[in-house]
C-alpha cells in the first residue's frame, strides 16, 4: 500500500502516519495506574507509541534507527496477528523516555525510515516476503529478536511459511552466517504463516546470505501468483 | 456490516442470526460425550450458543442482559481472532441452562441486544475502536473480565493497538476510575492488533471515562483513514 | 478458489502449487544448523514441504496418503491462522526422507490428493464446514490429531465456531463413535474461529457421523449467508 497521507487530528499526543496503517503518538506523562499495568521502568515518564496494522519487521527495523538517533529505550515490542487478511503481524512498539521530546524524536525517526524499511517487503495474493539487513544491530532489533548488539544482522521472512523454509536453507548455505533464532507458525510467531529466519556475522556475508534467500523467495512467490513488486524501493 | 436477515434452516436447535456475522443455537440435552469434552457443568444438560465471526466484546455485554433476564449461567467464553481480515475478536459463548427453554430465551435476548451493544462500534479501513459501559455488570462481564460484580464497568477498545494505548491513557486522566485490567497484542487477546483497558467504578466517572476515551479515539482513527461511522446507533 | 495452475520458476526445490494457495517443494540435503533449529530427526537429511495459505484438514489428509504410498515420515505440523480473512488455518507439514526422490514424491502425492480432501469443504461469506473421512488413518493424522493408526477417523469443522458445537453434537449423537478430540477457538486451535471434532470407530458409523454432521452444518451456514457450495467435488 502506498504511504499514507494522514490528517492532523488536533491532538497533541499525534505525531504522524506511515506506511502499513501506521501512526506514531506520544504520551508526555503517562497516568501512573496505567504506567503499572503496562510494566513500565519507573524511570520512564513519557512514551512513544509505533503501531501497525501490517509489518513487524519494518517497524522493528526503523525502531532500531530511532533508538539510535535519541535517548530513548525499547520498553516493548508486541507482535499482533494481523496484516488486515494477509498471513503477516502487525506491530506495537513502545519506547521509553524520560523527557517527551526524546518519545517524539524517536517516533518521527521511525515514521521516516519505515519508508526504506518496507523496501523488501515484496508481496502478491498468493503471500508475501522480507528482508531486512543493518550493518550493526542496535537495541530494538536486540529487544525483538536477539541478536547481538553492534554487529551485522539480517531478517528473511516467506509466507506462506512453506517458502520460508527454502528460502532459510537458501540464506545458511550461501553464507558463512550464525543463526540467531528460527521462527515458524507454531513457534516463536503469533500464529502468522511466516518462517523467519535471523541471522548475524561478518557483514559481507549477512548481506549475500539475504540477497540469496530474496532472489529464491521472490521466484516461489511469483511462480504462486504472479509479479511480487516491493512495497516501495528495494534498499539491501 | 447490517444486521442479516438469515433464513430458518428448518433446525429445531436454531434460534436467529444478528450483525457481526452473528448465530444463536440451543441444544436441549447435550450428547454425555461431547458435555465431557466440552467440560461443562454436570448439573446443565441444556446450552445456548452464541457465536460471531465478528465482535467479542458487543457480545460478552449482549451475554449479560441474557444473564440478567434468564435462569442461566455462562459457561465459556473463548475469543478468536478474527473479525474476518479485521484487527480483532470473533467470539464462542456458552450458555448452561437446566431447561432448554431457559436458554433459548437467553440466546434471543442476547441476540436481539447486539444491535445496540455494536453502537459504540466505530470502523474504518484503518481499525476500529469499541466502547461498551454497563451501570450494573452481570456474570458475563465477571466471568470474561473480572468486572466486579453489581458495578459500573466500562470497556475501552482501539486497533490498531497504539489507538488503544492513547485511549486508555485519556480514559484513566478523565475520571477516577478503577483498572480492572489491560490487554494488549501479547497479553490477554488472542493476538488481536487492540489494546483494550476495563475500568470499574461510579457510573457517572466509568461513563465519562468511556466518552472521553470515545473522542480521542475517534480522531485518532479518522486521521488514519476517514471517517469511521457506528456500526448502528451509538448507545453510550 | 479454483486450482491455481503456478508457473515453474526454475528451481530444483519446486515441485508444485495447488488449490488454497499451496506450495510443495523439496530439500535433497538440508543444511546441518537449519536442520538442528528445526529438531529434525538426524537420520533425515532431506524434507518435503507442505504449505498452504488456506486449509490444515485437506493437507493433513492429503499428507497421510502421501505416507501411506511412500517411504517418509511425518515430522511436523504447524497450523498457522489463516485463510487470507477467513476464519480457518494455514498450515506448514514437513516429511522427512533419507532420500530426495522419496520427499519430492511424497510432495507430489499430496499436491494431487488436495483437489479431493478439499471436496468437502463448503463455504460462503458467513464462514466455512470441512469434512474428512478416512476408512483407515495413516501417520499423517495420527501425529496432527492423535487419532489411533490404521482405524476409521473423521474430522467435522465448523466456523463460526456455535456452528461446530452443533454439528459436533449431531455427531456423536447419530452413530455410535469415540471421540478423538474436540478443539475450539481457545483450545487447540491456533485461535481460528473453528469447533473443530475428530472421531474415530468402525468405518460405517464414523462415515455416518461425518455425513450427518455436514447435512446440519451446511443448512447452518446457508442460513447465515446463502449457498455454501463445495471448493472442489465432494468425495464422503
Amino acid at each position: 500500500p502506498a504511504s499514507k497521507s494522514g490528517s492532523n487530528p488536533g491532538i497533541t499526543e499525534f505525531v504522524g502516519t506511515a506506511i502499513g496503517d501506521t501512526i506514531g503518538l506520544v504520551i508526555a506523562n503517562v497516568d501512573p495506574m496505567l504506567h503499572q499495568k503496562m510494566k513500565l521502568d519507573p524511570k520512564y515518564r513519557s512514551i512513544g507509541i509505533l503501531g501497525a496494522r501490517t509489518g513487524a519487521g519494518p517497524h522493528i527495523m526503523a525502531a532500531d534507527e530511532a533508538v539510535k538517533a535519541t535517548n530513548t529505550e525499547i520498553v516493548a515490542v508486541e507482535l499482533a496477528r494481523d496484516t488486515k487478511g494477509g498471513a503477516g503481524h502487525g506491530s506495537l512498539i513502545i519506547f521509553g523516555a524520560e523527557e517527551v521530546s526524546d518519545a517524539r524524536r524517536a517516533i518521527e525517526v521511525a515514521l521516516k525510515e519505515l519508508n526504506r524499511t518496507f523496501g523488501d517487503v515484496y508481496g502478491n495474493d498468493a503471500g508475501h516476503i522480507e528482508l531486512q539487513y543493518t550493518a550493526r544491530a542496535s537495541y530494538a532489533v536486540n529487544k525483538a529478536f536477539g541478536a547481538p548488539l553492534g554487529k551485522a544482522f539480517g531478517l528473511i521472512v516467506g509466507a506462506p511459511a512453506a517458502i520460508g523454509v527454502l528460502m532459510s536453507d537458501v540464506a545458511v548455505k550461501t553464507a558463512n552466517v550464525e543463526l540467531v533464532a528460527y521462527s515458524s507458525p507454531a513457534n516463536g510467531t503469533s500464529f502468522s504463516n511466516e518462517v523467519i529466519l535471523m541471522v548475524t556475522g561478518d557483514s559481507g556475508a549477512v548481506r549475500q546470505s539475504v540477497t540469496a534467500a530474496r532472489e529464491v523467495g521472490k521466484k516461489l512467490l511469483e511462480a504462486m501468483a504472479g509479479p511480487a513488486p516491493s512495497s516501495t524501493t528495494p534498499y539491501i
